[in-house]
């Protein structure tokens, strides 16, 4: 099996200052090209560090992808450690990339400086892949280490990292001979990952050999289910994953949400546009949370109409229309309450469907409920229906549950309301 | 200086399934305590690998502190590690965390499986910090690498790990004579990092020696100014520190928005619950984000009354009240808009305040402005005022900027109308 190792450069991430996400996300996509991830190193801006972490990391593995070490102010250090692994014995500049780096600091606004147009110079040994989203070039090396190693060479912004991640793993997959893999996602929520296994035991123990499983579970968007096809050829790989799928989605009934987005926010957003329908929110422990949900998928202004965030007794009395007397009968955190909210919001925003929330995300609880109690309502073409569910996490996390909570149950509502 | 390594073991972070935010936490922690971290690396649960990596780290550093590789189906691969890395013969239960493993799953009304009772046994050579929020303890062996050596092994649940930090950082303290190190910060937004350093360069020039300021920008929280005062007793320390920060503040004016709190939705709420006014926020294009901000707070609900979300044209009018005649004229993405949101938002909810944005996060800009764009609105006893940003990410990004932006427009304001 190919293996890899990822090198993160830089003094911001030994200090505290940055989290780390590009590692992750590198690794992320050599996994699903199949490709081993050995080990992780993170090195400060430091030539002797970088060199050494880079030898061995090319001793040790196929493939070295680092980020970091590059920009105006870094080039120096990380470039000249780059000089000596690949044994080139001059910079030389590379004319794409020098072009785009006029490009962008035009956009921007911004001088051309001396240390801008360093950027632009590589050893003679990289292959350039041109960085479209910033000034440092993306550089490949090859016949190190063993012979066969290489090493890329990524920025360290991630947006630029990440950015360079389909060209980055284009070049590995035409250079290595990685194990032909082809994935399918399908995606889970509200079956506990124990109760899940037991369910599709039957299912998974009987899948052809060359299928394989993998259970991804995540608080906040469920179980991701990857079934992995290795060897054989494209069109083939694609009738058994089809066949497996097919066996799959019975057993899983509407606990599936999809096939293909990897959220809750997305599954729901695809199904109310398909039906041509709208959507709107009334939080009160989730804080603008669900909204905020909503609203990070790009096109979502097609089905979302808006939401009311009522923190205050008054604004859930005043805005939403929840009656006085229910909030004294009941209680904040109820369902009665959850209900009116849902029917409130749909009313005042004139949408098809709506949901809502009301609880304590912590960190305490109040005289007749426990912290991490959530009261979550839908309301639409079938009426208004209410849900209760109880976490026992952190404030923070408390909201991001209750939250995709909220959005399985209104999801469950719609496939029920458009009889799917 | 005393050196540190960071080893966190796990095969999710190597697949990329999660993103190792314990790292950081640990490096910000050590940073603080002065200790350098030389590097970070992650390994697999592969006890080869566990071992030489924590071989290689004792021979390079003072202190190890690894997170993960522990709970009820790994224990076995690390602890084993840990005997031989260790020097021990025996494992032995450890009364305290065997306490705390029934307690825990008591609480969580699950049964006490074997593999659960294991988790009490340590390497005979460790001393045990109790973990009060998970299971698997904390391990401290001393006396290993050089002889001055120490390993502290952490769970690798990130609450659980920034749970034990305090005790470690504690023990750390403790066992290395880490220099006398006492820090500061000073929160600084609206001015860009080059134009800070410009105008208290002459200050910065002037510290006093054993003074030392570092610049930590975050695009979300502004640029985090760290005054560190190294050497001496605590007493001299602070007078050092403050004298300092006294002959800074009036150079930075309203731009330091704190000297405590490290978030600007922590200091619009410290500036509203110390002058008893509530808040309420209009949201187009951050949809929710400003909401999700403030109630990110605890006890946010002292102030804090509630917001509309009126990402559709019709919940600005219907809800909001925004008069469709002044969308016509100015289009939704307008100073006016964004004026009578704020207005709006304010008369609906009643509060003292209101803070409103009306933009384009992307992926694409209007007729009349290009994606990236908001205008900001607050409204309160000085009237309503309205700002345009400008900023050039993606989505994601730019939501958080334009939330941020209004939040510090809305403190800059109350500011003003309290006469601060």
């Amino acid at each position: 099996m190919i293996q890899a190792t990822i090198c993160t450069i830089g003094d911001e991430i030994l200090i505290g200052q940055v989290v780390d996400t590009n590692s992750s996300r590198i690794a992320l996509a050599l996994e699903e090209a199949g490709i081993k991830v050995k080990g992780m190193v993170s090195v400060p801006d430091n030539s002797e560090e970088i060199e050494n972490c880079l030898v061995k990391a090319l001793k040790d593995s196929d493939i070295v992808i680092t980020t970091g070490g590059l920009g105006p102010t870094k080039d120096d250090i990380t470039k000249a450690v780059l000089m000596r692994v690949s044994g080139s014995k001059a910079m030389v500049e590379h004319a794409g990339q020098l072009e785009m780096v006029h490009r962008i600091l035009r956009s921007r606004g911004l001088d051309v400086l001396p240390a801008n147009l360093a950027q632009a110079m590589v050893p003679e040994k990289a292959e350039v892949i041109v960085n479209r989203l910033g000034t440092a070039p993306i550089m490949v090396f090859r016949g190190l280490g063993k012979g066969s190693g290489s090493l890329y060479s990524l920025p360290g912004v991630p947006f630029e990292a990440v950015g360079a991640l389909p060209d980055v793993m284009g070049d590995i997959r035409a250079h290595y001979a990685a194990e032909n893999i082809m994935h399918r996602n399908i995606m889970v929520y509200g079956v506990a990952e124990s109760a899940l296994a037991a369910r599709i035991a039957e299912w998974e123990d009987a899948l052809e050999s060359g299928l394989h499983l993998a259970y991804l579970p995540n608080p906040l968007t469920g179980i991701r289910l990857r079934l992995s096809a290795y060897g054989g050829d494209p069109s083939e790989q694609e009738k058994r994953l089809d066949n497996a799928i097919q066996g799959l989605l019975p057993l899983l009934g509407e606990d599936c949400y999809s096939l293909g987005d990897d959220t809750l926010e997305h599954a729901v957003g695809t199904l109310l546009k398909r039906y041509g329908r709208t959507v709107s929110a009334a939080e009160s422990c989730t804080g603008g949370e669900i909204s905020h949900l909503f609203t990070s998928v790009p096109g979502s202004s097609a089905y979302y109409l808006g939401s009311v965030t009522s923190y205050a007794i008054s604004v859930k009395e005043k805005v939403l229309g929840v009656p006085s007397a229910v909030i004294e009968e009941f209680g904040v955190v109820s369902s009665e309450v959850a209900a009116a909210m849902a029917e409130g919001v749909r009313r005042v925003c004139g949408s098809d469907y709506a949901v809502s929330t009301t609880g304590l995300a912590g960190p305490d609880g109040d005289e007749r409920n426990p912290v991490g109690t959530v009261w979550i309502g839908v309301s639409g073409p079938l009426g208004t229906r209410t849900k209760r569910c109880q976490y026992k996490n952190d404030r923070r996390r408390n909201i991001q549950r209750f939250a995709a909570s909220a959005l399985d149950f209104l999801r469950r509502y719609i496939l029920e309301a458009e009889n799917i």
